[in-house]
């Protein structure tokens, strides 16, 4: 399935894909451009001895499924969607060593295979196995990898040792748990990539469940002031609730806005939550480039800006010929004068869920007040059109298997 | 003089304009787009109890001079060129304590205080104090604040006990010396943007005076291998004889030499060391965001970009609207989708400049191979004419009053 | 006074000690072992361009001011105590720059000059312009500089630029703008030093106010948990008060105690906040190294130490002949085998105090929580007297002049 | 084999012990103080389908060796000696990915697993898996785990896609990359350790193998100045001939012999590369703390020290009742007045051994300017002899099987 372009790269993985896979369960399976079914696929097996089989107890839609969803990808019918996964080993593979049935665990988005130059490095985002070809996969996404989805009953784990972080058995936190597999690590990511220390300030452009997760994360990691910009009211409500100073950019420029309660210096840090489908300032058309620019403008000079948001090299549906290509129009001018550095990219989950599984552990965190509806698998279809229209608060969704 | 929008900010130092300056010494005076003349002006005189007056004993023409000299700035006639300054100390205001008449001297290009919250952190580069309303000053540079250059037989140096590098007395390394007022260390900031590691592979793009310092400094701190990307064949040569591996774009897209160097994976890190004016490949034009594309391309997954190469908010002869306005046009989906860290800026001096220095006394360091020319003070005019023209071989000039 | 041995140095400071003083002003002055009194002294003057004079509104008696008391130092009587200081600045040296009569600050109880090798890099605590011959100066304080403390209605403050912390004007939050001074900040460097990071355990030894502050600091920076190691019922209650754990030493191994509560693992950090006037475990006698190796068999492989308690190098009450030279018994082998790293020394006050005051204003930090007395200057003595004998709950006592 | 105590942990290893091993092959067995014999032994074989086998081409002997050689250990007869090796994989199990046939690697003298808490934040040197109850594992060495040496013509080596660096095919370089293992990486992990940075002076303790790598690391990455020292006029020839500037203790005090050549200051860093087995200077008696004890002296205030040199929580041949435990009387009070910094453990090879394999494949770095000896197998015995004698210049022995 998919991404099969990415041929070269002298590992073979081949082996992943060949075993006949008989058992029936239900999954989530795209079925083309705003159109998602419940399904049943064969049950997932045993490959390789580094596998193991997760029973998914919980797993998230994420707003990178919804890009799929909405057929603005190369997706193709058939994928398996899902790639914020946790639930209890059934089944290892015989070169196992630090797992056994019944273990609870939640999975990182990213597969990593854990011996790759990146991944000894801690950029488990960017594995070179997994994938190849290419830098970094992911479950139940295009051109991630021939890694099925965790939408699902089951879900295989390869190079699992190192893949599966084990929870505290039982169901406590149970959907706060399932937040160390993408948001919560990718909004405490947004904080690293931004340099963030105790006492600095803040501007988090983007009130989605990446961006309260990032400034939720600045707080904890002691931000003396944290602002949210947003223009949707329950966004910015959320975030004034976690203690944020939430910015309307509907009300007026948010630069400004940021300005005026930072002694007109700006913020000593940034984090861009949002990415290329972002909304303009006093418009409703897209304009990729409008939170980097934005950042640029809101930062003081020395500081740093965050990129967790993503942004692709290839969009069909940008909004003119250079966007289609990932190629944006960047205050450069004005970042190089403010000396300002810049971190990118996707989140290296495993870096940081060991950490934050153990805040949520300690009572020290509690990241579930971003999800708005659990639901059971066979309404993921009703789910995902909820989402995708944000309507009836949808804007963070578990399903249960 | 210069840059009298810079009002605000609530710090006062005005006094530093006002006191009368008497006696006559010979500084080079910008006189219009491609005219200088060396000149009689007043000598600079102690104005403040941190004060030095420093007799200049060498003083470089660097590029970023030529950008007033061709009339591409805001620069009023009248300016007293020269940032790239040292010599001995010939007077001090009564506050200094750790100075004293004599003492031979460099000084970073930047201006800064010492005290104010960037200054404090390193970034030196971006003093609040010096040049009020704005982060950062220099000597002798337009919108830079009110600090007249050293191309001239005195310089006045504020807050001198934190300005001044002292250097062993006598004249021996003096046109190694002088490189720490800027290009040396400019060279280095961009390995350190660019977080250069032993054993790491760096292309530096540019073989001009800073991309040769960027190049020396990473096998100076252990790189494997570094690539320098430039098509003068001086240049390439020069970067070749530093053990550097030249790459003439004008003979190939520099992006697959070098990775037909690196297995096909592209270098670890990458540095920018043109900026804005440069040149596409396969073309003559100016491409400003030429080099930051070709960078993106050239550095693989998780690397990381320093950029000490100039790029401007505000660019009157810039190709096209955007670029005036330092805009351009950059891919950031690309970036993105590699996870670069990008560092940006202009460098701080004072961070490095006294393990430079060191490294010159001790003979592990011997940047003087840059330095194309020497010429007595009254030579100035003729040699502005021939380094803006790059004949003769003028690419690094010092002189000397 | 004070310290004359440290001659050398090529720094000539001189001029700070001559000029005529004749105004008279209230200060505490030692008189002898366990005696101060307050005097009048010769008011403080400008005696160098970069001097100011401030009108102090609250000065601290520091937990190591009582070894000057107790007689355990070369302290000759005649030593103006306090060097945790702030107040209101009454005059200025005409080369002051950023400060102007009337503002409110407060200065680190490191006297820094702000330009020499080590301030430049942030070590303001081991200044080597302040204490000609010596690494670090502070005010009021044996061996530590010319300069007088601040336990007076005035202070003289070299170097203010550099060395004043502006403060909002008014006279809010004075009982925590004042731990600014040192205690605050000492206690984050505990954390700096130790390279606490979110989500990590830790264990502070010391409940006193500087272990308090390491202990809150843990937890502002987000740890996930924190132990604080004492046997004070009341210190191990404040612990208890911020979300720490307590560890009561004297109901058992505090190692144990804490590997009981994390696994058997043990913490991910440790910091040491007592220094060498500590008493073992399970007797009543001082045992110097008892906390540093406590912390070796508390922390777990891999983790690292944070040292700022105090260590000194010579001391005329140790134990034995070994401990007077401040040579101390340390399980070295153990240390090795995991691995671990250790920080030590005092504060550099200046790195962390902008951001630790910010967090006093946004209301993320109230340290005043540790107060326990708060006295007009006059009754210094019995502030000194009640303090050195732990009694009526004297724990951190402010002198208001 | 050895270390039986270690039970407990969790993490079930056991079929790593149990399979049959029939073939025989020759190995270099322990057979009690001061003897080997070159023996046949069973052929290692696949245990685990993460297993390699390699077929060694070079193995060397460690000075850690020593220590099991001399009997100063727990070591019990037959046991299979060697933790530094290399050769070509003949046999893989089937979970191995990256790995074919015919490769040429060398493996890290640490046992790794790749995926506990420790090796995914690059602590390879403290794997929690691979033996049970201990951070860290070794191949042939006492209490390390039941990994069997690689002085043998063949070894197996788990979780070998972890474990195993690629090098290129052919025998070039063969004893530059076989002290990738442990002495190349171990000397440059000092300069970690003590963060040596460009243009810092360091001083070394100790110019054996680990000391004389520890040096030409230090200039590999910049320093500007390196001393050496020791009193083997060999070694000391060796120091001087890589650009380091030898100091002979024998020849008087080394910290004053340092401090004479960097203006009395000492130096930035410092690099114990002996450990316990120190001889003081002025004396032939063993002094543990010696070398710790001098660093404290020769590292100037704010500066840092890095120790890879061997410390032990046991050592029967201690000289007191303390040293045997591994405490040690260490210069803390002067330690904490600098505010030192200080690095310790031993080497987590795999983070730096790549960068270092591609120093010596482009010609940047020749290690094995330290290799004394090149013997065939079965001439250990005589090798060990020898080397343990320190006669007839035996510094650093290869063995070719």
């Amino acid at each position: 399935m998919g991404h099969a372009e990415n041929a070269g790269g002298g590992v073979d993985i081949s082996y992943m894909r060949h075993r006949a896979e008989v058992a029936a369960v239900k999954a989530v399976v795209y079925k083309g451009p705003f159109s998602v079914a419940v399904e049943e696929v064969e049950k997932p097996s045993i490959q390789h001895p580094n596998d193991v089989i997760v029973r998914v107890t919980s797993t998230a839609i994420c707003g990178s499924d919804l890009h799929m969803y909405e057929g603005r990808t190369a997706a193709e019918p058939g994928i398996v969607f899902g790639h914020e996964n946790m639930g209890i080993i059934e089944e290892l593979g015989q070169g196992i060593t630090s797992l056994k049935e019944g273990d609870r665990v939640v999975m990182p988005f990213n597969v990593a295979c854990g011996f790759c130059m990146n991944c000894v490095e801690g950029f488990t985002g960017y594995c070179l196995t997994v994938n190849p070809g290419f830098a970094g996969g992911a479950y139940g996404y295009v051109a991630m990898g021939p890694w099925k989805g965790g939408q699902a009953e089951y879900l295989r784990v390869p190079f699992a040792d190192f893949n599966c972080l084990k929870l505290p058995p039982g169901n406590e936190h149970e959907s706060d748990f399932i937040l160390l597999a993408d948001i919560f690590p990718t909004g405490y990511h947004g904080c690293e990539l931004a340099q963030v220390r105790p006492g600095e300030s803040v501007a988090v452009y983007g009130g989605g469940p990446v961006g309260l997760m990032a400034a939720y994360s600045a707080l904890m990691r002691g931000a003396k002031k944290v602002f949210v910009v947003d223009r949707v009211p329950e966004r910015l409500q959320k975030a004034e609730e976690i203690g944020a100073v939430p910015i309307n950019f509907s009300e007026g420029n948010p630069i400004e806005q940021i300005k005026d309660q930072t002694e007109g210096i700006g913020t000593d840090k940034g984090i861009d939550a949002v990415g290329y489908q972002a909304t303009g300032h006093g418009t409703d058309r897209e304009e990729p480039a409008t939170v980097l620019n934005s950042l640029v403008g809101t930062v003081r000079a020395t500081g740093a800006l965050g990129v967790p948001g993503l942004y692709v090299p290839s969009d069909p549906g940008g909004p003119d010929e250079q966007a289609k290509q990932g190629m944006l129009l960047v205050s450069i001018g004005k970042l190089f004068e403010k000396g300002l550095r810049m971190g990118t990219g996707q989140c290296n989950v495993k870096r940081y869920n060991r950490y934050l599984r153990d805040m949520i552990i300690e009572g020290r965190a509690k990241p579930s007040f971003v999800v708005s509806h659990e639901l059971p698998l066979d309404q993921a279809p009703s789910g995902y059109d909820k989402f995708d229209k944000r309507i009836e608060g949808y804007t963070k969704v578990i399903l249960h298997p």
